[in-house]
């Protein structure tokens, strides 16, 4: 992950493509840039990002039935990226847990998220202009079915990772019953849906700061939310710890749903500001050498150029 | 359940829509038919039948946020019935479980058979022709998410009821991966797509016996199978009865698939009778008494009139 922050603002396809498309448009002098992180905590982040790519590639094998597999790697790792998984690998090695423990459910969210994408992006009867740039490789339909499967084998991943002797069921459960919720009626879902109200037929039109936060705090917060909270779990977190690190995540989470969504946002500096400080305050109890990484994800200096 | 065969038969909405567009069609002089239950079978069925619906009723009440309850309360109580959920209830009981064990399990099989079947007549642009005789309460763009939604929420059902005192979540987990299984990437997903190829577009021409086989296999049988096989797990039973319930399921999940299909197919009669006489054998060193109600499944007498 070259630069947490650089993959928050790349993230959203559509922010990628009203870019693109008019270069010219007077909100883009708003557009964040980002400086650099060290290179010891963009060694950390990498390395994160590459344990968790081979860990979904053994995971999702090319191998028969192909119909389900190829489609279903294919769409895995299309989907554009989101820092919810390696956040939830390290709050789980912050509250001293070891990053296996939480790379089932880190895979579990990156198969979440990008079947979430391929949902959002299918060309559906009542919304035929939806995203037309976006190329559908094995067409609609195979795309729709694939997506659904990888919600289950996300789970299916998680709860395969109970092993007596760490006696981690119940902590299992517990990350089990983040996700469903995040993902489902208290989070994502309800998400996507105020977003899908607000189509691309409505131009370059800027969002309404109200709507604004709650899509982003359902979104992005929601994900990075459960994200904290499962890898404070399955580390072995105290209740306090996981807490905390929920409440950590659901600021990272807003502060990158607003970054998605910058060029017709009604986002100000000083909220995010205000989301940052939030955030860094949930972390000053933890291993202060540790911190130092996991607060990249908000304290990466933004310059508004 | 007011006998558990014609539940099979109508739960196909292609098949009901087939029936009454074309009463006369030749095809239809090999409908089967279902003789009555004994009203104790019956009694049964339909009380499991009622403490499920209870159960989901008190799960998805019509609370905030309307947006994704009001659909998610419509989506899973109008969907075609399977009686999957039943058998898991039964399968449980057979083993001498308490029906409580597997009520959250039973609930799950039904949201996520309800989420797939609303998945199944979503209006896509590369299938604008899906199932035009259904109507979109919603519209699709929310029945498409809330569908997603139902997935997540059935997995939070059947993790939450990971209890203590009852040292059941390693119980739970297996449920979890056997219905992560059974709907995703070894069963209901491959089923569906395979299914999709042969759409209406191709009008009333015979199903291959090969390829029905296959989809029947997929998705009646793999949901089935499954809702045996956690019955089973959830009520305690040794791995012995599991393997039986899950074959049991198999059977009676691809003499419903065949039934569901029964317009299009090339079945015979001699391989509903061998599925039949499989399914029994499966249940023959279960306590008798029990097995007279779980094999009316399989047993209810049919007739080619």
């Amino acid at each position: 992950m070259a630069g947490a922050l650089s993959s928050i603002i790349h993230a959203n396809p559509r922010a990628r493509a009203f870019s693109t498309s008019n270069p010219n448009h007077p909100l883009l002098s708003r557009r964040p840039t980002v400086l650099a992180m060290s290179t010891t905590d963009q060694s950390y982040w990498s390395s994160i990002h590459a344990d968790i790519e081979t860990h979904l590639k053994q995971a999702i094998p090319i191998r028969p039935p192909l119909v389900v597999f190829e489609p279903m790697h294919h769409l895995t790792f299309i989907a554009p990226q989101t820092s919810a998984p390696a956040l939830c690998i390290a709050a789980c090695e912050l509250v001293g847990g070891h990053r296996d423990q939480a790379m089932a459910a880190a895979s579990a969210l990156r198969l979440m998220h990008a079947s979430a994408s391929t949902h959002e992006n299918l060309p559906l009867t009542d919304r035929p202009n939806t995203r037309q740039t976006v190329y559908h490789t094995f067409g609609p339909n195979i795309e729709l079915l694939i997506a659904d499967g990888m919600i289950s084998f996300g789970f299916e991943l998680l709860a395969q990772t109970n092993d007596p002797d760490q006696n981690n069921s119940v902590r299992v459960l517990q990350a089990i019953i983040e996700i469903s919720r995040a993902m489902g009626s208290q989070g994502v879902m309800e998400g996507q849906y105020n977003e899908s109200q607000y189509g691309e037929s409505d131009g370059e039109k800027l969002f309404p700061a109200a709507w604004l936060h709650n899509v982003c705090k359902k979104k992005e917060g929601a994900l990075h939310s459960c994200a904290g909270a499962c890898g404070a779990i399955l580390g072995g977190g105290s209740e306090e710890e996981i807490e905390k690190l929920r409440r950590y995540g659901l600021y990272v989470g807003m502060i990158q749903g607003i970054f998605n969504r910058f060029e017709r946002n009604e986002w100000s500096w000083k909220e995010v500001n205000e989301l940052r400080e939030l955030a860094l305050k949930e972390l000053k109890d933890f291993n202060q050498a540790k911190v130092k990484t996991i607060s990249r994800l908000v304290e990466t200096k933004l310059c508004n150029v």
